[in-house]
Protein backbone atom coordinates (compact mmCIF):
# COMPACT_ATOMS: atom_id res chain seq x y z
CA UNK A 1 0.00 0.00 0.00
CA UNK A 2 1.35 3.44 -0.68
CA UNK A 3 0.11 5.56 2.36
CA UNK A 4 1.46 9.19 3.15
CA UNK A 5 0.63 11.41 5.76
CA UNK A 6 0.16 15.72 4.87
CA UNK A 7 0.02 18.48 6.97
CA UNK A 8 -2.75 20.77 6.56
CA UNK A 9 -2.08 24.47 8.46
CA UNK A 10 -6.24 25.11 9.40
CA UNK A 11 -5.56 27.75 12.14
CA UNK A 12 -8.17 29.04 14.28
CA UNK A 13 -10.39 29.02 11.16
CA UNK A 14 -13.42 26.85 11.99
CA UNK A 15 -14.21 25.49 8.25
CA UNK A 16 -13.96 23.07 4.92
CA UNK A 17 -10.62 22.47 3.78
CA UNK A 18 -10.49 21.32 0.07
CA UNK A 19 -7.71 18.69 0.05
CA UNK A 20 -8.39 17.55 -3.91
CA UNK A 21 -5.53 18.52 -5.44
CA UNK A 22 -3.33 17.18 -2.47
CA UNK A 23 -4.98 13.61 -2.96
CA UNK A 24 -4.69 13.99 -6.98
CA UNK A 25 -0.94 15.38 -6.58
CA UNK A 26 -0.46 11.95 -4.45
CA UNK A 27 -2.16 9.44 -6.59
CA UNK A 28 0.28 11.17 -9.47
CA UNK A 29 3.11 10.98 -7.40
CA UNK A 30 2.60 7.09 -6.49
CA UNK A 31 1.82 5.90 -10.12
CA UNK A 32 -1.46 5.15 -9.16
CA UNK A 33 -3.54 3.36 -12.12
CA UNK A 34 -7.00 1.25 -11.18
CA UNK A 35 -8.01 1.04 -6.88
CA UNK A 36 -9.29 2.55 -3.99
CA UNK A 37 -8.01 5.93 -2.24
CA UNK A 38 -8.92 5.94 1.34
CA UNK A 39 -8.76 9.70 3.10
CA UNK A 40 -8.31 9.19 6.72
CA UNK A 41 -8.32 11.94 9.75
CA UNK A 42 -6.00 10.69 12.48
CA UNK A 43 -8.12 13.44 15.07
CA UNK A 44 -10.64 13.47 17.24
CA UNK A 45 -12.54 16.02 16.45
CA UNK A 46 -12.78 16.38 12.42
CA UNK A 47 -13.91 14.34 10.02
CA UNK A 48 -14.33 14.08 6.14
CA UNK A 49 -16.54 14.50 3.04
CA UNK A 50 -17.26 14.80 -0.18
CA UNK A 51 -19.02 17.96 -1.45
CA UNK A 52 -19.34 20.73 -3.55
CA UNK A 53 -17.14 23.76 -2.30
CA UNK A 54 -17.14 27.32 -3.91
CA UNK A 55 -20.51 28.11 -3.89
CA UNK A 56 -21.46 28.28 -0.43
CA UNK A 57 -22.42 24.63 0.60
CA UNK A 58 -19.37 24.69 2.81
CA UNK A 59 -20.34 26.86 5.02
CA UNK A 60 -23.92 26.12 5.06
CA UNK A 61 -22.22 22.46 6.30
CA UNK A 62 -20.43 24.08 9.16
CA UNK A 63 -23.80 25.76 10.16
CA UNK A 64 -25.49 23.12 9.77
CA UNK A 65 -23.10 21.25 12.35
CA UNK A 66 -23.51 24.46 14.85
CA UNK A 67 -27.51 23.61 14.73
CA UNK A 68 -27.07 19.83 14.71
CA UNK A 69 -24.37 20.04 17.34
CA UNK A 70 -24.83 23.30 19.68
CA UNK A 71 -21.35 24.79 20.87
CA UNK A 72 -23.69 25.07 24.05
CA UNK A 73 -22.87 23.58 28.14
CA UNK A 74 -25.08 19.95 27.43
CA UNK A 75 -21.65 18.42 26.49
CA UNK A 76 -20.31 16.16 29.19
CA UNK A 77 -16.85 17.01 27.66
CA UNK A 78 -15.79 19.79 29.16
CA UNK A 79 -12.05 20.53 27.90
CA UNK A 80 -10.96 23.27 25.55
CA UNK A 81 -12.76 26.27 24.50
CA UNK A 82 -16.92 26.55 25.25
CA UNK A 83 -18.67 24.16 23.18
CA UNK A 84 -15.66 22.27 22.40
CA UNK A 85 -17.59 19.08 23.46
CA UNK A 86 -19.44 19.62 19.83
CA UNK A 87 -16.21 18.82 18.26
CA UNK A 88 -16.18 15.26 19.81
CA UNK A 89 -19.59 14.34 19.18
CA UNK A 90 -18.71 15.64 15.05
CA UNK A 91 -17.04 12.93 14.16
CA UNK A 92 -19.39 10.75 14.74
CA UNK A 93 -21.58 12.16 12.11
CA UNK A 94 -19.06 13.25 9.76
CA UNK A 95 -16.57 10.05 10.03
CA UNK A 96 -12.86 10.28 9.86
CA UNK A 97 -12.51 7.91 6.88
CA UNK A 98 -13.90 8.10 3.13
CA UNK A 99 -12.58 5.87 0.36
CA UNK A 100 -12.86 7.22 -3.56
CA UNK A 101 -12.50 4.39 -6.40
CA UNK A 102 -9.71 5.70 -8.88
CA UNK A 103 -9.95 4.60 -12.26
CA UNK A 104 -6.93 5.39 -14.72
CA UNK A 105 -4.90 7.36 -12.19
CA UNK A 106 -8.18 9.76 -11.35
CA UNK A 107 -10.44 9.90 -8.80
CA UNK A 108 -13.98 9.15 -10.01
CA UNK A 109 -15.39 12.36 -8.47
CA UNK A 110 -18.49 14.09 -10.17
CA UNK A 111 -18.08 17.38 -11.58
CA UNK A 112 -19.14 19.18 -8.29
CA UNK A 113 -17.29 17.00 -5.83
CA UNK A 114 -14.16 18.10 -3.93
CA UNK A 115 -12.57 15.72 -0.93
CA UNK A 116 -12.72 18.07 2.08
CA UNK A 117 -11.53 18.40 5.71
CA UNK A 118 -14.39 19.66 7.80
CA UNK A 119 -12.85 21.18 10.97
CA UNK A 120 -14.79 22.98 13.07
CA UNK A 121 -12.49 23.10 15.65
CA UNK A 122 -10.59 26.02 16.59
CA UNK A 123 -7.90 24.67 18.94
CA UNK A 124 -5.93 22.81 16.41
CA UNK A 125 -3.63 24.88 14.09
CA UNK A 126 -2.44 21.89 12.27
CA UNK A 127 -3.85 18.69 11.25
CA UNK A 128 -2.60 15.59 9.42
CA UNK A 129 -3.95 13.54 6.82
CA UNK A 130 -3.15 10.00 6.01
CA UNK A 131 -4.05 9.00 1.92
CA UNK A 132 -3.28 5.48 1.08
CA UNK A 133 -3.85 4.26 -2.27
CA UNK A 134 -4.97 0.40 -2.96
CA UNK A 135 -4.47 -1.69 -6.06
CA UNK A 136 -7.29 -3.25 -7.02
CA UNK B 1 -10.25 -3.53 -10.18
CA UNK B 2 -13.68 -4.31 -11.56
CA UNK B 3 -15.63 -0.77 -12.08
CA UNK B 4 -18.89 -0.11 -13.88
CA UNK B 5 -21.49 2.81 -13.79
CA UNK B 6 -25.29 2.10 -13.46
CA UNK B 7 -27.76 4.68 -14.12
CA UNK B 8 -30.49 4.50 -12.14
CA UNK B 9 -33.64 6.29 -13.15
CA UNK B 10 -35.08 8.29 -10.23
CA UNK B 11 -37.41 10.54 -11.91
CA UNK B 12 -38.70 13.79 -9.62
CA UNK B 13 -39.20 11.67 -6.38
CA UNK B 14 -37.24 12.26 -2.80
CA UNK B 15 -36.59 9.01 -2.42
CA UNK B 16 -34.43 5.97 -0.82
CA UNK B 17 -33.49 3.33 -3.98
CA UNK B 18 -32.70 0.32 -3.16
CA UNK B 19 -29.68 -0.68 -4.94
CA UNK B 20 -28.90 -4.24 -3.66
CA UNK B 21 -30.32 -6.03 -6.32
CA UNK B 22 -27.93 -4.35 -8.90
CA UNK B 23 -24.78 -4.66 -6.63
CA UNK B 24 -25.42 -8.68 -6.29
CA UNK B 25 -25.72 -8.37 -9.98
CA UNK B 26 -22.40 -6.74 -10.41
CA UNK B 27 -20.84 -9.20 -8.01
CA UNK B 28 -22.20 -12.23 -10.30
CA UNK B 29 -21.27 -10.34 -13.66
CA UNK B 30 -17.42 -9.74 -12.17
CA UNK B 31 -16.91 -13.40 -10.76
CA UNK B 32 -16.11 -11.75 -7.23
CA UNK B 33 -15.24 -14.15 -4.38
CA UNK B 34 -13.59 -12.16 -1.15
CA UNK B 35 -12.90 -8.43 -0.97
CA UNK B 36 -14.94 -5.21 -0.38
CA UNK B 37 -17.36 -4.18 -2.76
CA UNK B 38 -17.62 -0.19 -2.97
CA UNK B 39 -20.73 1.90 -4.00
CA UNK B 40 -19.93 5.53 -4.60
CA UNK B 41 -22.38 8.61 -6.00
CA UNK B 42 -20.81 10.76 -7.75
CA UNK B 43 -23.03 13.62 -7.52
CA UNK B 44 -22.94 16.51 -5.35
CA UNK B 45 -26.37 16.48 -3.98
CA UNK B 46 -27.05 12.39 -2.93
CA UNK B 47 -25.43 9.87 -0.61
CA UNK B 48 -25.90 6.49 -0.17
CA UNK B 49 -26.36 4.30 3.07
CA UNK B 50 -27.43 0.48 4.13
CA UNK B 51 -30.70 0.89 6.00
CA UNK B 52 -33.51 -1.50 6.37
CA UNK B 53 -36.33 -1.19 3.69
CA UNK B 54 -40.24 -2.27 3.43
CA UNK B 55 -41.40 -0.93 6.94
CA UNK B 56 -41.39 2.76 6.26
CA UNK B 57 -37.40 3.40 7.85
CA UNK B 58 -36.90 4.46 4.24
CA UNK B 59 -39.33 7.44 3.97
CA UNK B 60 -38.32 8.22 8.02
CA UNK B 61 -34.66 8.76 6.69
CA UNK B 62 -36.42 11.01 4.06
CA UNK B 63 -38.65 12.77 6.75
CA UNK B 64 -35.45 13.36 9.03
CA UNK B 65 -33.52 14.48 6.67
CA UNK B 66 -36.04 17.19 6.32
CA UNK B 67 -36.07 18.18 10.08
CA UNK B 68 -32.42 18.15 10.01
CA UNK B 69 -31.88 20.74 6.91
CA UNK B 70 -34.85 22.14 6.24
CA UNK B 71 -35.53 22.77 3.18
CA UNK B 72 -35.62 27.14 3.91
CA UNK B 73 -33.94 30.20 3.28
CA UNK B 74 -30.96 29.38 5.55
CA UNK B 75 -28.86 28.34 3.19
CA UNK B 76 -26.24 30.76 0.95
CA UNK B 77 -26.28 27.87 -2.22
CA UNK B 78 -29.49 29.28 -3.68
CA UNK B 79 -29.16 27.63 -7.24
CA UNK B 80 -32.11 25.01 -8.07
CA UNK B 81 -35.34 24.94 -6.37
CA UNK B 82 -36.43 26.01 -2.92
CA UNK B 83 -34.40 24.42 -0.22
CA UNK B 84 -32.50 23.26 -2.79
CA UNK B 85 -28.94 23.88 -0.54
CA UNK B 86 -30.12 21.65 1.97
CA UNK B 87 -29.61 18.51 -0.73
CA UNK B 88 -25.66 20.20 -0.96
CA UNK B 89 -25.20 19.85 2.46
CA UNK B 90 -27.20 16.33 2.65
CA UNK B 91 -23.04 14.48 1.65
CA UNK B 92 -21.68 15.83 4.46
CA UNK B 93 -24.15 13.81 6.86
CA UNK B 94 -24.57 10.50 4.65
CA UNK B 95 -21.67 10.10 2.51
CA UNK B 96 -21.70 9.43 -1.16
CA UNK B 97 -19.28 6.10 -0.49
CA UNK B 98 -19.47 2.77 1.38
CA UNK B 99 -17.37 -0.20 0.81
CA UNK B 100 -19.15 -3.87 1.81
CA UNK B 101 -17.32 -7.19 3.13
CA UNK B 102 -17.72 -9.39 0.37
CA UNK B 103 -17.75 -13.61 1.56
CA UNK B 104 -17.65 -16.05 -1.48
CA UNK B 105 -19.35 -13.88 -3.82
CA UNK B 106 -21.61 -12.39 -1.75
CA UNK B 107 -22.03 -9.05 0.53
CA UNK B 108 -22.33 -10.20 3.92
CA UNK B 109 -24.92 -8.09 4.55
CA UNK B 110 -27.68 -8.68 8.13
CA UNK B 111 -30.97 -9.86 7.39
CA UNK B 112 -32.40 -6.39 7.19
CA UNK B 113 -29.73 -4.29 5.54
CA UNK B 114 -30.31 -2.36 1.98
CA UNK B 115 -27.84 -0.82 0.13
CA UNK B 116 -29.66 2.64 -0.76
CA UNK B 117 -29.23 5.43 -2.65
CA UNK B 118 -30.60 8.81 -0.54
CA UNK B 119 -31.65 11.15 -3.04
CA UNK B 120 -33.76 13.46 -2.24
CA UNK B 121 -33.23 15.88 -5.01
CA UNK B 122 -35.78 16.16 -7.14
CA UNK B 123 -33.94 17.64 -10.21
CA UNK B 124 -32.07 14.90 -10.94
CA UNK B 125 -34.05 12.42 -13.17
CA UNK B 126 -31.05 10.21 -13.28
CA UNK B 127 -27.80 8.93 -11.18
CA UNK B 128 -25.08 7.83 -11.70
CA UNK B 129 -23.49 5.07 -9.25
CA UNK B 130 -20.39 3.41 -9.29
CA UNK B 131 -19.83 0.05 -8.28
CA UNK B 132 -16.18 -1.05 -7.33
CA UNK B 133 -15.07 -4.89 -6.56
CA UNK B 134 -11.29 -4.83 -4.68
CA UNK B 135 -10.63 -8.40 -4.60
CA UNK B 136 -9.17 -8.92 -0.92
CA UNK C 1 -9.02 -11.75 2.72
CA UNK C 2 -8.69 -12.68 6.06
CA UNK C 3 -11.99 -11.79 7.62
CA UNK C 4 -13.66 -12.89 10.74
CA UNK C 5 -17.26 -12.25 13.30
CA UNK C 6 -17.14 -11.13 16.58
CA UNK C 7 -20.19 -11.34 18.84
CA UNK C 8 -20.65 -7.96 21.08
CA UNK C 9 -22.23 -9.10 23.95
CA UNK C 10 -24.44 -5.19 24.45
CA UNK C 11 -27.28 -5.84 27.17
CA UNK C 12 -30.08 -3.82 27.33
CA UNK C 13 -27.43 -0.76 27.71
CA UNK C 14 -27.96 1.88 25.13
CA UNK C 15 -24.18 3.15 24.43
CA UNK C 16 -20.86 3.25 22.12
CA UNK C 17 -18.78 -0.66 22.63
CA UNK C 18 -14.95 0.53 22.31
CA UNK C 19 -14.00 -2.01 19.94
CA UNK C 20 -10.50 -1.01 19.46
CA UNK C 21 -8.39 -3.75 21.58
CA UNK C 22 -10.62 -6.24 19.50
CA UNK C 23 -9.51 -4.85 16.05
CA UNK C 24 -5.94 -4.62 17.43
CA UNK C 25 -6.25 -9.01 18.12
CA UNK C 26 -7.72 -9.12 14.80
CA UNK C 27 -5.08 -7.63 12.83
CA UNK C 28 -2.61 -9.13 15.12
CA UNK C 29 -4.18 -12.75 14.80
CA UNK C 30 -3.83 -12.90 11.16
CA UNK C 31 -0.58 -11.38 10.75
CA UNK C 32 -1.22 -8.37 8.73
CA UNK C 33 0.86 -5.87 7.31
CA UNK C 34 0.07 -2.89 5.75
CA UNK C 35 -3.68 -2.28 3.75
CA UNK C 36 -7.30 -1.37 5.31
CA UNK C 37 -9.22 -3.09 8.08
CA UNK C 38 -12.83 -2.95 7.92
CA UNK C 39 -15.43 -2.28 10.50
CA UNK C 40 -18.74 -3.78 9.04
CA UNK C 41 -22.09 -4.21 11.25
CA UNK C 42 -24.41 -6.46 10.14
CA UNK C 43 -27.39 -4.74 11.94
CA UNK C 44 -30.22 -2.54 10.69
CA UNK C 45 -30.27 -0.63 13.63
CA UNK C 46 -26.60 0.07 15.02
CA UNK C 47 -23.52 1.84 13.25
CA UNK C 48 -19.37 2.51 13.77
CA UNK C 49 -17.94 5.21 14.12
CA UNK C 50 -14.44 6.38 15.56
CA UNK C 51 -14.43 9.30 18.56
CA UNK C 52 -12.82 9.47 21.56
CA UNK C 53 -14.17 7.82 24.41
CA UNK C 54 -13.13 7.89 28.68
CA UNK C 55 -13.92 11.44 29.00
CA UNK C 56 -17.59 11.86 28.43
CA UNK C 57 -18.28 12.01 24.53
CA UNK C 58 -19.43 8.69 23.83
CA UNK C 59 -22.44 9.38 26.24
CA UNK C 60 -22.39 12.51 24.61
CA UNK C 61 -23.30 10.72 21.26
CA UNK C 62 -26.24 8.66 22.27
CA UNK C 63 -27.45 11.61 23.79
CA UNK C 64 -27.30 14.20 20.41
CA UNK C 65 -28.41 11.25 18.69
CA UNK C 66 -31.80 11.26 21.02
CA UNK C 67 -32.32 15.07 20.20
CA UNK C 68 -31.65 14.29 16.29
CA UNK C 69 -33.77 11.17 15.93
CA UNK C 70 -36.22 11.73 18.57
CA UNK C 71 -37.88 8.74 20.32
CA UNK C 72 -41.10 9.79 20.02
CA UNK C 73 -44.52 8.84 17.92
CA UNK C 74 -42.97 10.19 14.65
CA UNK C 75 -41.47 6.93 13.01
CA UNK C 76 -43.36 5.35 10.39
CA UNK C 77 -41.62 1.73 11.27
CA UNK C 78 -43.58 1.18 14.58
CA UNK C 79 -41.86 -2.66 15.70
CA UNK C 80 -40.26 -3.09 18.94
CA UNK C 81 -40.32 -0.97 21.64
CA UNK C 82 -41.41 2.84 21.63
CA UNK C 83 -39.43 5.17 19.63
CA UNK C 84 -37.29 2.54 18.44
CA UNK C 85 -38.23 3.53 14.95
CA UNK C 86 -35.63 6.18 15.06
CA UNK C 87 -33.13 3.40 15.47
CA UNK C 88 -33.86 2.41 12.11
CA UNK C 89 -32.94 5.52 11.07
CA UNK C 90 -29.59 6.05 13.08
CA UNK C 91 -27.50 4.01 10.26
CA UNK C 92 -27.94 6.18 7.39
CA UNK C 93 -26.12 8.84 9.67
CA UNK C 94 -23.63 6.57 11.61
CA UNK C 95 -23.12 3.80 8.98
CA UNK C 96 -22.37 0.26 9.60
CA UNK C 97 -19.06 0.65 7.84
CA UNK C 98 -15.65 2.33 7.93
CA UNK C 99 -12.26 1.78 6.48
CA UNK C 100 -8.71 2.07 8.74
CA UNK C 101 -5.45 2.28 6.96
CA UNK C 102 -2.89 -0.21 8.56
CA UNK C 103 0.03 0.40 8.45
CA UNK C 104 2.89 -2.02 10.08
CA UNK C 105 0.75 -4.49 11.34
CA UNK C 106 -1.37 -1.58 13.52
CA UNK C 107 -4.03 0.65 12.96
CA UNK C 108 -3.08 4.95 12.00
CA UNK C 109 -4.89 5.93 14.73
CA UNK C 110 -4.46 9.22 16.12
CA UNK C 111 -3.80 9.26 19.87
CA UNK C 112 -7.67 10.04 20.94
CA UNK C 113 -9.51 7.98 18.54
CA UNK C 114 -11.35 4.67 19.66
CA UNK C 115 -13.17 2.31 16.70
CA UNK C 116 -16.65 2.17 18.53
CA UNK C 117 -19.93 0.18 17.92
CA UNK C 118 -22.76 2.81 18.26
CA UNK C 119 -25.94 1.12 19.64
CA UNK C 120 -28.82 2.82 21.13
CA UNK C 121 -30.99 -0.21 20.30
CA UNK C 122 -31.82 -1.99 23.79
CA UNK C 123 -34.02 -4.58 22.11
CA UNK C 124 -30.70 -6.87 21.08
CA UNK C 125 -28.88 -8.48 23.67
CA UNK C 126 -25.33 -9.48 21.52
CA UNK C 127 -24.42 -7.88 18.06
CA UNK C 128 -21.96 -9.10 15.11
CA UNK C 129 -19.37 -7.39 14.14
CA UNK C 130 -17.75 -8.15 10.70
CA UNK C 131 -14.06 -7.57 10.58
CA UNK C 132 -12.02 -7.80 7.29
CA UNK C 133 -8.25 -7.00 6.48
CA UNK C 134 -7.68 -6.16 2.76
CA UNK C 135 -3.49 -6.19 2.43
CA UNK C 136 -2.27 -2.90 0.22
Amino acid sequence: MKTTVLSVHTGARRAVFDLTSEVTGFLSSVGADDGLVNVFIPHATAGVAIIEVGAGSDIDLIDAIDVILPRDERWRHRHGSPGHGADHVLPGLIAPSISIPVVGGNMSLGTWQSVVLVDPNSDNEVRSVRLSFLRG
